[in-house]
């Protein structure tokens, strides 16, 4: 195996192989071309100063007659923690804050309206320590804590909407921890919140010592911008829950993950890209990079030596259309922001084509009685012109 | 787009890149190296003589202490229609049945166990044009219909599983059309029979003209050599289609398919490998070569003018593991016979590291009452010794 020090698939193709060869080995793995997003000179020139990459790409869709085109433009954002994990907490919470604030000065220059940033991006991924302090510390709350207020005002002034995950500490509710992602409108307002739904046993995630299965199903948050809904890292594993998302009328699903090369790297390209195929979305799949070490050393249930690092994690994050199509990924080991233009008109077009919920979409007024929960799950700030009835939930969250 | 005459992306990969990134690229792409498998030398030199492609590669498992090792070959079989579309009916047939005969006696000297064809092999794939004489001719009884007979020879002779593919003829039903696949076990008996679940409404594929979606539920059938399912064509873009035969048991689920280049292929590489990944389990997808000349011109929907071919298939087929690894595809224009040796105790491997259906198969017991159909789906000729019970249905299947 490589490691880290390999910048990108696409980066390996692009050197090697002839033009024509080229494109056709794009075509297979990647769809139909996105085109490259005109982006301003000085968003490079600050990317660059600031030491990440940047890369923009567009998704179009056919003119309709009856409806403009609805773009947005999406921000994922990939960076490694700035100091390390023994730093003191508040420290290493405001060294990320200052980094993210950086990198999301520049989305703004390229025109984002959502951004998003990686899994519990205020910390180090402590959770294979199995310690509780510091890292606990960590925790903060969703509706007003010191990252959501910070957020907050990153939306406000860039006029962008924010999804921020975070170890969450609900006060409310016996100080429970759990891994949530805080949906920020750009009016500045805390749109809701949504929680991990599927925890990890796995080999050095061990998170479930720390939080559990999320409570809050499937929720979608309609913004300005977009029906978006947020499914945390180990759920894009599961089928069901890009689904759920999806018939509760998300448009975009992001998918803030934290991953590592020994573990995944070879599902990465698939999973998040199959969900954007099977619901007629899209969906952006980020990851963290860089490799974080830990004071204590643990053990990670491969009969390996205790350690005190993770390995590294493999960045790569990458936009996929429900057309089959993706963007090419980010940098395995660098610093970056994907930015991307969606026509959101794809999906409707796309599901035209293919239709592979049509009998799914049908079934909520078939199954009466057998719904379990019609939690009708859409947050939003203000009544919706053209908003769609959300669907019932077809299947009760803790199957899902 | 290069067409059919690009022979495949592997092809192209390791003809240009160095070793090293050779070696980095297919981790990522295609995850843990297959073993290329050993296979006797006139194997391949009947491979050659009857201008077809034959590839063989191991997948395999951690030694446990007790299980033995359940190493099973199957044989994946691609190919174009030997005579043209207008040749007549019977001729057609017994051509194919010619071909697939010769790459059947090569499978058989590599040890394949279990054989699957593709999609509707005895037949052109009329389904673009719209018309019924001659193609419903094509059309046969599963139960005891010439190919099946021919299949039932075969499976005997080789000690094979077949799995087989055709246009069904349901006489016992007022004559009903079905897109179906005949399970025909190594003693020669017919295990059973699987319609498929989702029929396509897209393009040239005009099939619900001739059948409609399957009344069969997901059988799974138990064979001397692991449980297998066939997932047909157009239910691979279903991830609940999938997970539905693997919850009622299937260890290897084929995919047998015929899909055109323009529609589907940066599809190809992703939903069959995504569904062995989400369901533990293995995944063969199959798509034929060529393509086909019909005598009358036909439309398809796209504003283009009226033609006579469908494209080309573009092959490619592929074994897919639990662990996320594949094998290289077939060649995207050649007949080609793909031999993969699997040892089904990677299954439950995986399932106990990853475990992504962990809460799913807690469900029928927790879901009494809500199951809406509880037939439990296991045709086989003989008791189980360490069969499992099969698990309920959890949805129905006419929304699965």
């Amino acid at each position: 195996m490589a490691g880290p020090e390999w910048e990108s698939l696409e980066q390996c193709l692009e050197k090697h192989l002839p033009p024509a060869d080229l494109r056709e080995v794009k075509r297979i793995l990647y769809g139909k071309e996105t085109r490259k997003l005109e982006l301003p000179g000085r968003a490079f020139e600050a990317a660059s100063k600031g030491d990440f990459e940047l890369q923009g790409y567009a998704f179009e869709a056919a003119e309709e007659q009856l409806r403009a085109p609805r773009t947005v433009r999406v921000g994922l954002v990939q960076n490694r923690t700035p100091l390390p994990a023994d730093a003191p907490v508040a420290k290493q919470v405001t060294a990320l804050h200052r980094r993210i604030e950086a990198i999301v000065e520049v989305a703004a220059v390229c025109g984002v309206n959502v951004i998003c940033f990686q899994e519990a991006w205020t910390m180090p991924f402590a959770f294979c320590t199995r310690e509780r302090l510091p890292w606990t510390e960590f925790a903060e709350s969703a509706e007003d804590g010191p990252t959501t207020r910070f957020c907050q005002k990153l939306a406000k002034k860039h006029d962008v909407v924010v999804v921020s995950p975070i170890l969450e500490r609900d006060r409310e509710h016996g100080d429970a921890l759990w891994n949530t992602a805080v949906v920020i409108s750009n009016s500045g307002a805390v749109l809701g919140k949504t929680r991990k739904n599927h925890i990890p046993r796995v080999g050095d995630f061990n998170e479930s010592t720390y939080y559990m299965e999320g409570n809050l199903g499937h929720p979608v948050f309609q913004t300005q911008f977009g029906r978006i809904a947020v499914n945390i890292c180990y759920g894009r594993h599961h089928p069901l829950n890009w689904l759920m998302y999806s018939i509760n009328g998300a448009e975009i699903i992001f998918n803030p993950s934290a991953t590592i090369g020994a573990l995944s790297e070879c599902l990465w390209p698939v999973e998040a890209r199959n969900a954007a195929i099977a619901n007629h979305c899209f969906t952006c799949a980020i990851n963290r990079v860089g490799e974080e070490l830990f004071p204590n050393e643990f053990t990670s249930g491969d009969g390996k030596k205790a350690h005190r690092d993770f390995g590294y994690f493999y960045g790569s994050s990458y936009v996929a259309a429900p057309d089959g199509s993706r963007t090419p990924g980010l940098s395995r080991n660098r610093d970056g922001l994907l930015v991307a233009e969606l026509d959101l008109n794809l999906c409707r077009q796309v599901n035209d084509i293919w239709n592979f919920k049509e009998r799914l979409q049908e079934a909520p007024s078939r199954a009466e009685g057998r719904v379990s929960s019609s939690r009708s799950w859409c947050a939003r700030e203000e009544p919706l012109g053209q908003m769609m009835p959300r669907q019932q939930t077809l299947i009760n969250s803790p199957l899902v």
